[in-house]
């Protein structure tokens, strides 16, 4: 449903549960990055009009989830600070082809799979920490992957109302693989959300 | 109070009266810079935690308000598209300092100019609307007004937290009389909201 070509490796769930400071501030940094990227398909696609309000919603959410997790840092007594970052979502978005349609098509279709990414990964996260003796967590992570889910479908229809659902399948599934392979051997990496 | 150096031309508020579809769809641009700005506040400044939370609420009220000018737009048969910007804010900001900590100080107060000034303009369009025979209008322009004042106390807050009040007057007083001077002939310049 989530159209993701592999499962995250249950080694990266253990690594998250082993630094939660990292994860939590990686986390933050995600959604603020997240509102940026809507904001910057805002500007970018100004005449498509129809990606106005979702993309501004979109954005307004996601930075709701930034406060969200500030919150969550500093209740644990975590500062926000700089982060050097997965080398995740460059990677991807690099995917996107540079010529138009293609490049607004493979754009939304990565952002996508971010989200769909995110979804996966809290939903094992929801599931593991109350287990691991942080059941606040648990709920936060079960709470926000209906977001994730949502934008990730969000994504998805923006892209068929434009270019139909059979191109946004078969290109959803080139990027779905490329989107798994950044993913492969997480134990080689700093932990992050996408690592 | 809004600390502005002189007030807008009444030549202006005719000319807003006199074309509305250009003053609504420069407004609904200048609601989506807005939120902008305060997002690139958040990128450019990340270590500094307490600007965070403040520039993420202001980004997404100002998305929502973006959005809510979209819909005004709509009612009205006009469509959004691209609009050449006036020059205001791009010089307006041109004057902050380049060196830090007084670019940071600079930026919060032009950013805190340009909500003074919306708020004052708001404010002649809220009362000039109705007996143009455009009520609705001037009533969302009446419940917008005070948003715009709160963003304008929010970003001297800001400033004054970090530089204390005496230092904050003063640059307010220079950069207010430099914005003063770039709205002075409106109609020398096409119809923009800071025109």
């Amino acid at each position: 449903m989530l159209h993701l070509a592999a499962p995250t490796d249950p080694a990266w769930v253990q690594a998250a549960l082993a630094d939660l400071p990292s994860l939590l501030l990686d986390h933050a940094h995600c959604e603020k990055k997240a509102a940026s990227t809507a904001m910057n398909l805002i500007f970018r696609y100004v005449e498509d009009e129809g990606l106005m309000e979702p993309l501004s919603a979109l954005a307004r959410e996601e930075l709701a989830h930034f406060e969200l997790m500030l919150g969550v840092l500093r209740e644990r007594g975590l500062r926000f600070t700089r982060l050097e970052p997965s080398a995740y979502a460059p990677a991807l978005l690099a995917a996107a082809r540079k010529d138009e349609p293609h490049r607004l098509l493979d754009t939304l279709l990565c952002c996508a799979l971010i989200e769909a990414r995110s979804c996966e990964r809290m939903k094992l996260l929801s599931e593991a920490l109350g287990p691991a003796g942080e059941p606040r967590l648990a709920a936060l992570y079960k709470s926000l992957l209906a977001s994730e889910a949502r934008h990730f479908h969000g994504y998805v229809e923006l892209a068929s109302e434009r270019y139909g659902r059979e191109v946004v399948v078969a290109r959803l599934d080139l990027l779905a693989a490329h989107e798994a392979a950044l993913l492969s051997n997480p134990a080689d990496r700093p932990l992050r959300m996408h690592s």
